[in-house]
């Protein structure tokens, strides 16, 4: 991993056609929804004062025990600012945090390679990711096996195609497959390939983030990657109270982008956190802050997105679990924090602990997506396909997700009042024991009054059987196999697509087979 | 259906060793919590004025559209209330409506036959209710057949040996063997026997809820059951705007005993409301309210119910859908107009349209028990087994539906911050990089911090491939099955048990094997 990026990219640029600039992109056209604004309030489960009382618990934790950062130039950059520095120990006194991270824009724009895509993260902005970094598929023949290039090429078609995702995540699943030295340059390649939505870049060391910035430079314009935001990259603090070397690495080169991290602890509240669903948020806002701090000190002013990921244990066998009560609550924690920080705040949907499609899976789903929601969530992932704690993406819960993502986009849409006048005069109109299909406000918004899922299944019993009883994950898998037959590339320029996969062989004729 | 229900319940008390009076029960202790007392803040999705506009549409609608009651006595009765009066039709003037609406009690006490099971309706007080009406079952062997009595006596003793559910309903599934004219005899006695909790009355005539009443007596005493609520027991509004003489037939049974009635619209909205969430909510509403007035009408100050049941329809099938956004949005709406008239309210929270316990049940379950809590509902019923719109009780839909509750009993009883000290000094003595597993504070917590369902399953793919590879919907069966293996029956008192089969056997003399 020798080979300087810059470079790399300067010649793939040349053979693009020089400096490309962002550009809009050609393709099919595909019904694609804006960002969502949400037009209801958010819920606040405490009130400000216990969210205060939170908030203090976690400055005093940075103060006294302090957080971790093992990374010499970090270090160095922490005793600059006039932190409390012992070896790769951080005590952060509550003004130098709070000065670092009232420097975050509380909004900012995510750019896509096609402009009509661009979203807005934070505020009163929310928009949805699908999931990340599932070893294993379970594919459209409902079989658990690796994944492949090609499922992660299918993931990021539909992702392109579900009109409620706003981005294409990147690592949806892994392309075991692909040796681990160049797998990042395929997963970009596919995500800036097969959509043009905003995507996520590669963390796993400090070369394959400098590599996604050369891809990004090659699609959007070098000079356009230093200053504006065109994906964001997950840094995990390790709880409790840990940034490593490889999160630190990543954040270096994207902060300096003005690439917005999120950073996020990854807590299994019970194990890495103490069995308190109150303990474990001030842990994780105490390290979410210290690492949003430590972006500042890198590129004050760069936008980020505070975040967490944050799951029970089940206290007898130390598994993971997803969608519980204390994961919902937690997160109107969580947004109520990040609210008074003022900070664009991600948190994750449609994560379960299901292995399958199945009703476990539903039941988690929504516990934690209305919690997302009400708790006004602005980067909201995991939206789309995560099974089993995140190590498999099920085709039919991508498919699934993406049709419930349109009903949640509406349900944050509020509640429409503008045809109120004309709906009561349809009941005038219709009086006592009639019916409204035939009235002029029901003929003109029969079609938008209310969200009509086509995966699930609401035909009568004797109808659904003569379609074969399928249940819901049998129709997901149907869904998923029937929009890829239907997807169409939103094509990139010729010349920016040939850069892409000059930059690909130039990397890869340098990189090793395996990790050493 | 000649005999005077009085006459029988005299002469089954004299069986039963005269006057019985209520008694707490024999039988197993089992767990069960007391009423849910929410201890979180309630959601309102949209701001007072809005609420306060279609509580005025509401009160217009029945003013000039007025609302049918199809009843020479109800009729008579509101003639003489001052109420506006032509044939059938009734327009109810806002004065009149709100004053008879206000005498309704905010909170009231539904007694139990063992009063450890009585709980308390309004307020801040939240019940779980099991589903009522559906002909069908979906069996332990995953069938979906007619139910049968003996379906309906395992679905009371599940609900009985739930410990979040605090009634056993009445009609779970339709015992279809026993002749209709029977039929309500055998369900209210499978309802008394098999389970301690509160249960819901007959409505389908005037007789069978007087048999209802005459049973009632039987187990906590003729007197006690004309002044002191024991059951609930359901009237829907026929959308748009007509209670119907069954109804209120069943209204004034009922009301006169001081029993509380759910006043709930049916709406299939889209069809028998308007294609608009907010003008549906102002529909219903009206017909909510008028149904509530009549009530006080027939007996000042007694305890009801404001409700609805509200689905939406695909508009181009006619099919009612369950779990969809707008159900959610107008549970908020009908919660904040409840709250304005200090109404206890009923809504639904598990209801679904899916034909099985699968992915669909799931995200559409949650969908809806979501809204229901956080919009404060008193009276929380279908919140085990619902499928298929209700057409179908499900034995793994009810299991599963049953550990759910466990969670949201949990949720809604707010974030506990009393460890909030000890769960900070955890941090403390943790420090960077350690794990909980083993403080003081997780070693007294680790069981009640975090709920942990045991239908789901969050093992590792390995053990749970090793155990089968079930999916939720087979589990759930297995629960449901294990729950039935220990149940233990919470016995009546031999007087009262003998006293309910005596009246049985002379009720069934005189009623015919099928409707004339």
């Amino acid at each position: 991993m020798n080979v300087p990026a810059a470079e790399v990219t300067e010649h793939a640029n040349r053979r693009a056609g020089g400096r490309l600039g962002r550009k809009a992109l050609r393709g099919t056209p595909i019904a694609s929804f804006p960002t969502l604004v949400r037009k209801i309030p958010v819920y606040q489960m405490v009130p400000d004062e216990a969210v205060e009382l939170i908030h203090q618990e976690s400055l005093s934790i940075l103060e006294e025990v302090g957080c971790e950062f093992r990374d010499d130039e970090a270090i160095a950059m922490w005793k600059a600012a006039g932190a409390d520095v012992s070896d790769t120990r951080v005590r952060i006194d509550r003004a130098l945090l709070m000065e670092l991270v009232s420097k975050v824009p509380s909004e900012f724009t995510l750019n896509a390679r096609n402009p009509q895509r661009s979203v807005r993260v934070g505020g009163d902005n929310s928009i949805f990711v699908p999931m990340y970094g599932a070893p294993y598929v379970r594919d459209l023949d409902n079989v658990r096996r690796y994944g492949t290039l090609a499922d992660l090429q299918n993931f990021h078609k539909l992702a392109y195609m579900a009109p409620a995702l706003h981005s294409s995540s990147s690592i949806i699943c892994e392309p075991m497959e692909i040796p681990v030295p160049k797998r990042h340059l395929h997963i970009i390649h596919s995500a800036l390939k097969h959509s043009d939505k905003p995507f996520m870049g590669i963390v796993t060391s400090r070369d394959r983030a400098e590599d996604t910035m050369a891809m990004a430079g090659i699609v959007f314009g070098e000079d356009y990657v230093r200053d504006n935001p065109v994906l964001v990259a997950i840094t995990n603090c390790n709880s409790p109270l840990v940034w490593d070397a490889t999160m630190l690495d990543a954040m270096k080169v994207y902060a300096r982008h003005n690439q917005p991290l999120i950073l996020a602890p990854f807590a299994l509240c019970g194990a890495s956190t103490s069995a308190s669903a109150v303990g474990a948020v001030a842990q994780v806002n105490a390290e979410a802050l210290a690492g949003v701090a430590f972006t500042q000190l890198l590129r004050p002013g760069s936008p980020q997105i505070y975040g967490q990921f944050m799951v029970t244990v089940d206290m007898k066998t130390g598994a993971p679990m997803g969608g519980t009560p204390e994961a919902a609550q937690m997160m109107y924690l969580m947004g109520a924090l990040a609210r008074k920080y003022r900070l664009p705040w991600r948190t994750s949907g449609f994560h379960v602990g299901s292995k399958l499609n199945d009703a476990q899976a539903g039941y988690e789903a929504n516990m934690l997506m209305h919690a997302a929601i009400l708790a006004g969530a602005n980067y909201i992932w995991h939206s789309a396909g995560w099974l089993e704690a995140g190590l498999t993406c099920g085709y039919s819960k991508f498919a699934t997700d993406c049709e419930q993502l349109v009903g949640w986009y509406k349900y944050a849409g509020g509640l429409p009042f503008d045809d109120f006048k004309e709906a009561m005069a349809a009941i005038r109109e219709v009086g006592p024991q009639g019916h409204f299909l035939g009235t002029q406000h029901t003929l003109e918004h029969f079609e938008s009054a209310f969200f009509m899922p086509s995966i699930m299944d609401f035909n009568s019993y004797e109808q659904w059987k003569a379609e074969g009883a399928k249940d819901h994950d049998t129709r997901g898998r149907e869904k998923a196999r029937n929009m890829l037959a239907d997807y169409e590339e939103p094509k990139l320029d010729e010349g920016i697509a040939d850069g892409l996969e000059d930059l690909i062989a130039l990397r890869e004729e340098k990189l090793p087979d395996s990790v050493s």
